[in-house]
């Protein structure tokens, strides 16, 4: 089973590295990019099938270990 | 507008962050995680609505910028 967990800032926390893109966005010649914002995301492979448990892990993977849930929301999907 | 790029190491393309990330899980307790890959993605803002331009300019910017296309793939999402 495949997973894939998105990884944002929460809305207020500043994003440099996102700061710096939209900048260079607007080097590059492009117009109207109003804001970027950076995240991580993860491809998790499961090797067993039960959705349920996989959901369980996951979001307990993201608590300890993925996100920094202080200043980050994170994601699950199940592919 | 709003759209969200995902940015995603090719297939064959090593992934040692995705590899410590694996290890990781399995010395919290996590059995049955089969691999892990890290990708990016990037939250885009857009100033005007038009979808098709939309499309080109987010395309373009994955080109020039956002993606290293020898070694990632990358996906765009209009949201």
């Amino acid at each position: 089973m495949k997973a894939r967990i998105t990884v944002t800032l929460k809305k207020g926390v500043l994003d440099p590295q996102g700061k710096a893109i939209e900048g260079a966005l607007g080097t590059l010649g492009f117009e109207g990019v109003g804001g970027v914002r950076q995240g991580k995301v993860f491809d998790v492979e499961l090797a067993h099938d039960d959705k349920e448990k996989a959901e369980t892990d996951l979001t307990a993977m993201c608590e300890q270990l993925l996100a920094n849930t202080v200043i980050e929301n994170y994601a699950i999907e199940i592919l």
